[in-house]
């Protein structure tokens, strides 16, 4: 076996706690090689009485490897464990202090993990998996008070500009809680809405009031108690990385530079403030003079921000934050959000954007969640914009599958479209086929899905600024047909555990052909999903029935053939179906 | 390239701060395969203007693989990065997302290395990498006050047992601090010294109170100011996993069973407190008993902890905690702990037990060093029992110096021997030349060294309780010449950085001969270090010196021959000899 590609070290997604009692281990070989995999495992104090072998599962692949997972609980919550692998006849053992062809004698040279304490459990809040989330861009999404319209305000549908206003607020939102009830998301997470110089209010001027653009502090309280009672949950967007170029202490410091009393609450190279050579001699978001990064290690401005983040709970009763440039923020500060947040709501729900390999991030002492955009990457490639096929894809969804916790994969947030990236129907070359597949996807897999306002009704848009159109709400230029598919995939996975459970198996992976399973958690619902993102029709054999049941289709419309032998399906070109056991 | 065997996830040892300007880069290859190894760096807000290319360094090899490493000093403190890699005439390339055989298009896939945030810098104090510990089991180093001899002491130099008592005492420890001046240490770390029922004090029956078998809180002030005045640092041991069964807390748990306001201070299965089949029906240290496991996650027991932490700094002035059995107690509540510690004394050591792999323990958040049992073990294995050879043995350490950010590899508390172990020359066979040159390695490998007490006098002892025995102090009994050893290795250590950096380097590792390069953090001093773990005399080539500079012998006693070709030199038999360029 191929030792240099066998990889564990304790802790991360290797070993951790799922809960209380458990212990998922996980070890990846080269892909193909192993034919079983073990887990030897014991308590250390009492080894020889204890000692026991789970055999492991495959939990996925990628193109370079296979993935193991077993889980163990151990009654004193102590763990000591090696591996063993055997391909064909040769068997190898591995311990933390290498590989060896037989059993190690010194169980000491083992792994281990040591114990396991509930406070390092990490548990996303449990609503999160059971969420369909909604993204609303609140200048863009509905304007129910005219009276707050700023100056300059343009008709609504124009053409997004990067400082254009259509006069989107918060009462437009609810006005049109009923959209977001028909369409059956239960979330919403919000663009921010703190006062600010920007339509996107990336820049903000003041995080204890809403923007006088969007309605007022109260007004924000009654749309979440309205969305509470309608059974939705309220994200908002902390901008915490860095504020405007009108937050008071910003221009304090612009003002007196070194003698002011914020100079401490900014990162500056070099007073007084300017920017050169398009460079700020201050840290900024990217190069952006109007965004000054915050010194979140300074004391003054961890106590303001987590009042910020403690103020919003308390007062408007939010059910959590979605953390802007959360990856340039240190993990201190983030630590610190976590215990305020989880102090006052342990429900709530802590995002962060983050758009590369997360998980410094998500060992449960920060976040819960990161935006998922390398899936993202993966389902645009494959399903969106074509340009790979069944293979890679499965290879890089298998790959997410294994790089995390369980708890993280099933919490995780996956969106296909932002405020930041071209519309999904866009990235789609306008084929509404596409589309479908790929939101498809989105509701069938593991995770938590988000729609971004309008997609629904079939909004384009390129990159920033066009993504960020007005939302559509003239009912003949919607599109109905569209919205009906959104709602009634949603619909399927709201009535499905098993399309919301972290258990998700390839089982086709051909061209453009993609069948996987998917299994509730009590093992009780077994479903198979099947899409064929292709032109050409395609035939698909369903897996053996469970004994005694038969498999139904609940979704799409995929012919069937009972011959006799394996079930068999044909897939129209760009055709989908799921069925039932 | 074994695309299988390169390896690379940014934070723990393959990407972090060493310090507030300094990002380390490491990634792995198949051994011997790699010729070169490149970074290819920018800032991702401005990747064309800023991308340029560092090659890596060759950091170290084991069985498997060599271990690259490049730093990068990004101006804006913002990393985008991949790899670029040469064997013969084949190139690849590393993103996050893969590998290629071109560089990738789009530098989006690159890694990340987001912010350099100071907060996050992992920083162990800087006294810790010069320091030479001494660790002492107080029962056993001196009697120095008769009077609080504990009945039926025994006279001194008896048998060690698990339960005598030899009457050790704090002013005992003061009376010879001029024994540890002479050897040449400059920290202590003590074994608990805080009221419990044993001769060991793992036991605690009351945190805030000197055994007084020991002395006094007074008298410990005293010793430590004792210790300040001679330039020697005091770390204590802190047992916080489990208390003794004599904690008040425990005793009234033990007694009132659920209705003890302090039941929620342990982790009870079943009440009442019992034994069954050996099994405690409360969680405990193994399965003892009487070392009831503390509830870390509870409140009270959290402040109660942390009070003991801050009170030994505040009032006695020690310079760091010991973390007894640290694995087993949650990351959470070591977080905290570093919090008020290093609050008090930014520059207290925080000393992990732990004796396996403890990445997830040294990020910057819990600890700043552990309990270096992986190298002490190889350490043993080559020079002391001789059971391998110097490949296998330069493997080891080569893993060990790759597997941990270099900081920690600097403030790595290095022992050959402990209380928990069988002594330095009982596992070197009674050879001294074995000892000397275990102890040579010790004191020449980066990150502190720590002298078991008695060791350097050659005092031998199997495993606990054989160990423990009682100082050896009347002259004639002491092993006069083994010390004049110790104390010269260690000024030797003291008088050269080189031997204290993190700077290591294999020249030749054949058999039983051990030959590495050391390199002062600035380069300026260059030494060699040669030792020969055998019976045979071998010869030894030392490396081309420096341009306009020679060796000269500083340590040990190898002939140097000049033949006007390279220099050589013969070791003798268990030779050892170090030339200084």
């Amino acid at each position: 076996m191929l030792r240099e590609a066998i990889y564990h070290r304790p802790k991360q997604n290797w070993a951790y706690a799922y809960d209380n009692k458990t212990i998922h281990l996980r070890v990846r070989t080269k892909r193909g090689e192993a034919d079983e995999a073990f887990v030897i495992a014991g308590d250390k104090y009492a080894w020889e009485q204890t000692r026991y072998v789970v055999p492991m599962k495959p939990l996925a692949s990628d193109e370079l490897f296979d993935y193991w997972e077993a889980e163990a609980v151990p009654p004193l919550r102590r763990l000591k464990y090696g591996f063993r692998f055997r391909s064909g006849n040769e068997e190898l053992y591995m311990s933390e202090k290498g590989f060896s062809s037989v059993e190690p004698e010194n169980y000491l040279t083992l792994f281990e993990f040591p114990f396991l304490n509930p406070a390092d459990v990490f548990e996303p809040p449990a609503w999160v998996k059971d969420a369909v989330f909604y993204q609303i861009f609140p200048e863009r999404f509905a304007n129910g008070d005219s009276s707050l319209n700023p100056a300059g305000t343009l008709p609504w549908g124009g053409a997004p500009t990067p400082t254009n206003f259509f006069g989107g607020d918060l009462q437009g939102v609810i006005d049109h809680l009923d959209h977001l009830v028909d369409l059956g998301v239960n979330a919403i997470y919000f663009n921010p809405l703190f006062e600010a110089t920007t339509n996107h209010k990336y820049d903000t001027k003041d995080y204890m009031k809403v923007d006088p653009r969007f309605g007022s502090n109260e007004k924000l309280k009654e749309l979440v108690d309205a969305c509470h009672a309608k059974g939705i949950r309220v994200l908002l967007d902390a901008v915490f990385n860095h504020s405007g170029k009108e937050f008071p202490p910003f221009v304090d410091v612009a003002d007196k530079g070194p003698d002011s009393p914020f100079a401490d609450w900014f990162h500056v190279r070099e007073f007084p403030l300017r920017v050169e050579n398009g460079i700020p001699t201050y840290d900024t978001f990217g190069f952006e003079p109007i965004m000054p990064k915050l010194n979140t290690e300074n004391a003054e401005v961890k106590r303001y921000l987590l009042d910020v983040a403690r103020y919003w709970i308390e007062e408007v009763g939010i059910d959590g934050w979605r953390l802007d440039v959360a990856n340039e923020v240190d993990h201190a500060f983030w630590r610190e959000l976590r215990s305020v947040v989880k102090g006052l709501n342990p429900e709530a729900y802590i995002l962060g954007e983050i758009w590369h390999d997360s998980i410094a991030w998500l060992q449960g002492d920060q976040f819960d969640a990161v935006m998922n955009y390398p899936v993202t990457e993966a389902v645009l490639d494959f399903f969106a914009r074509g340009v790979i096929e069944a293979v890679p894809f499965a290879n890089t969804i298998g790959n997410q599958l294994a790089a995390y916790p369980r708890q993280v994969v099933e919490a995780s947030f996956n969106l296909l479209g932002s405020h930041d990236t071209p519309r999904l129907l866009t990235v789609c070359g306008e084929d509404e086929r596409r589309m479908k597949l790929a939101t498809l996807f989105q509701l069938t897999f593991p995770g938590t899905p988000s729609i971004y306002y309008g997609d629904e009704v079939g909004m384009n848009g390129g990159g920033d600024p066009h993504c960020r159109g007005c939302m559509v709400w003239e009912k003949d230029k919607q599109n109905k047909e569209l919205f009906e598919f959104f709602a009634a995939a949603i619909r399927l996975r709201h009535n499905h555990e098993a399309l919301r459970s972290a258990s998700f198996k390839f089982l086709v992976a051909n061209g453009g052909l993609l069948v996987y399973e998917r299994l509730s958690s009590d093992n009780s619902e077994r479903l198979v999903v099947a899409m064929n993102v292709s032109e050409q029709p395609v035939e698909v054999v369903l897996p053996r029935a469970t004994a005694g049941q038969s498999w139904t289709p609940i979704f799409g419309e995929a012919l069937v053939e009972e011959t006799g032998g394996p079930m068999k399906a044909e897939l129209a070109a760009f055709g989908y179906s799921i069925w039932r056991c």
